[in-house]
């Protein structure tokens, strides 16, 4: 639904031989009356076709190999039998009322005479659509060109598309490339998805063409940042950062030179303006805005900085900014702090923790808190060392403020058992919320310290400092 | 170091005049006495030169605008102004004994003629290199041709490099295109990282120079795989798993076609072996798994499942892909052993685990296994409760069965304290590998359960077991 809404003219919505979950989701996706045609992929055999039958497809991607690696090593068939096949596979998907777009697998390394052999039998048979599929990502773009011009002169008034894998990164110029040299349509997947490192991203190329190319194209590309982030919570892949179009920072400056130039005019670093995909820039519509935002926050925090002040505060939120870094409450309170000359007085520390798991034990903590001078001791049991010990914090301080835990998240650890590993929290107190993160190699740890700093953003109360100052 | 070690030819190390760290970290990689070339980047104005000679690199990455945008908006300078500032930085430069790459800013939405007047003002003043950015990333293969074969005509045998951002996704192509129209050199990042977007991908160019090209290049793509990680981890850039070369399923065969193409050839389906880039492959189940590349597995497992028996399995594993989970080698075995009716035996279950951590504990682990009846007792300590037990249980192993943790990793936890947490783990004895997840509110115990649960993949010996029961 989310590919219709976006403007595909074709999707292919899975393998019905593959499995019965495969088939009902085409038989749910086919009944949907979506605008765009939906097809099934099929191997060159009667049961694959007969399943795309079964799942109401409008037509089949009918995939046949014709290189001498895959024939001879896979398929076991001679070049004749392949043909045969083709044609035979082709004719019986036509008589049954199904669209067909004929891939040649491993057209890339294939022989290119046998190669048209092959789409010429699917053509006598009815074929609609011709792909040879670079399966392996080997083409470039010089090679893409040549392969398309070369078809193309063979198959005249013929509908080719192109169908390409990303192994090398190549995927979107050769699909670009394929446009150029007379492909009809392009293979492609939302986030890169696919075998491997992936097919050519549906992204990508919608908005090249787009941008670069200056052509008008069914795709909606103000739609392609929410499907991509759909795309990717529903199949739990993640997209890093820096993946073009709809990575985290595609539209994130970082660098000085970069910030100055965009502050001046956004287009110095961006080729293109955010919302065409769907996304706002981050710092461009910034500068003031920013200074405003931090000013209320600090204002919150009972800090009334002064002009100087907050440019500096300003300044370093920046630096933090660009190192890549997210700037929490607890950070501006820091910084605001150093800025302003205050002394660093945090309300709670941290006096003693212990904590027991096990398979045979259940989770529990005690802590020792020191607020403001007086000790808070508790302790809980909880389904985890990380729950126990958050826990008991929680049972410790809440008999003194009425503070809530919001949210926990654990940043995905990768790297080992003794990777860092970074928690954020938001906590609330009444009307009043903060943010804090904290790193450490131990979970409960970095837990613990990112809720008392935490809890100290809500718990400072400076104008009960300045006045023990001046006193 | 290990950009040295890789093989590259210079460093760009940062920004000397950036901060006090930019500097202090060019002046340590300086130190180092690398075979690369150490080069420092700086705007066209003179603190920044000085900058670079203070952080003791070999030479300035020096950057001037020039397209008129940048001029007018950002640099607020006539062209007249930004030829004489080329001339005069790069001339201060030499004379202090920098090597100077020359690079033009915004080149690719620069006037061509008024670019070449800068190089030549470079030029005249002594600059080694000259550079064409493509600050944002709207070049196309065809136009770096255009752009790279003009400056070569108009720079005979002067050394000119590219620059290019990946911003449509086509970083990757535009360099090689570049190279292939007279660039000397090109600019790259390991895993493409830059501001945006990103750079073009170190990985990605040195693998398709060497398999797609057949060039011999001094980087030793053998080192990729274990350099990529490396930065991913001290840059906290995750890749995505379908990233080209490096990703983690750059090299994993999922569907049916595919493994059993892989199994009987493995260039049916991979343009060049994953030991070129420090790799192995690796075969998925999942819902378009295929009953060929099961049963390798399987017997891999020294289980040998009659036809119908693997039809079952087969069967089962397709019902779990097509619930969306990636089917684990542990969840293979389980699923054979029901499939085969074979006893569900574990050769490690673990008979007790205690944990303690906390702020003034040494995280300590002590744990009690069972291997084939025979009892296993180890300590350890670690960074965190999780690293002390997984030590504790793998020193408690080692001492019987050469078993390694090669991969470790925690999804990311939202929702609370007592979220569950999934952890999944990679395990190797000598040439096997296995998968196992586990799933747990306590994150101790998940860690401890998916380790076992791999373990008793490679423990697991069936030969000894059908012996038993038919005895």
């Amino acid at each position: 639904m989310s590919l219709d809404k976006l403007g595909v003219d074709v999707i292919e919505a899975g393998f019905a031989a593959a499995s019965r979950g495969e088939m009902s989701a085409i038989k749910l996706i086919a009944k949907e009356g979506l605008k765009a045609e939906v097809y099934s992929m099929a191997r060159g055999v009667g049961r694959d076709i007969d399943a795309v039958l079964k799942s109401d497809a409008d037509g089949v991607h009918l995939v046949v190999p014709t290189s001498d690696l895959h024939l001879e090593q896979k398929l076991k068939k001679s070049r004749e039998e392949v043909l045969a096949l083709t044609e035979d596979c082709t004719q019986y998907a036509k008589d049954h009322g199904l669209s067909v777009e004929l891939s040649a697998e491993d057209a890339t390394r294939s022989d290119f005479e046998f190669l048209i052999k092959m789409f010429a039998a699917g053509v006598s048979a009815g074929a609609d659509r011709l792909c040879p599929c670079d399966t392996v990502g080997v083409l470039t773009p010089e090679k893409t060109q040549e392969l398309f011009s070369g078809l193309k002169k063979k198959f005249v008034n013929f509908s080719i598309s192109a169908h390409c894998h990303d192994d090398f990164g190549l995927a979107v110029a050769n699909s670009l490339a394929a446009l150029k040299s007379g492909a009809d349509q392009v293979h492609v997947a939302m986030n890169g998805l696919g075998e491997r490192a992936g097919n050519a991203s549906l992204e990508e190329i919608a908005v090249a063409l787009r941008a670069i190319y200056n052509l008008r194209i069914s795709v909606k590309t103000e739609l392609l940042f929410d499907t991509s982030r759909l795309v990717a919570r529903l199949t739990d892949f993640p997209l890093q950062p820096n993946k073009a179009i709809v990575g985290d920072n595609a539209f994130i400056h970082e660098s000085g030179m970069h910030t100055h130039g965009v502050l001046a005019h956004p287009l110095t670093y961006e080729p293109f303006s955010p919302e065409i995909v769907g996304r706002t820039r981050r710092l461009a519509s910034g500068k003031h805005a920013g200074s405003r935002g931090i000013k209320a926050s600090l204002n919150e925090m009972g800090l009334n900085p002064t002009n100087e002040q907050l440019k500096e505060v300003f300044l370093r939120v920046k630096t933090l900014g660009d190192k890549g870094k997210k700037v929490t409450d607890a950070d501006l309170q820091a910084i605001a702090e150093a800025a302003m000359g205050l002394p660093k007085t945090r309300p709670i520390r941290l006096e003693e923790l212990t904590v027991v798991t096990g398979d045979r034990v259940t989770p529990t903590a005690s802590v020792r808190l020191n607020l403001n001078g007086g000790v808070l001791t508790e302790a809980a049991t909880g389904v985890g060392p990380v729950d126990a010990a958050m826990k008991a914090v929680k049972k410790a301080i809440l008999a003194v403020e009425p503070i809530q835990l919001e949210n926990y998240s654990v940043k995905a650890i990768t790297g080992g058992t003794d990777a860092v590993t970074e928690v954020a929290v938001q906590l609330r107190r009444s009307d009043r919320m903060a943010t804090a993160v904290a790193v450490n190699e131990d979970i409960v740890i970095a837990s613990i310290e990112a809720m008392l700093s935490g809890m100290n953003v809500l718990l400072t109360n400076y104008n009960k400092l300045e006045l023990k100052e001046t006193s």
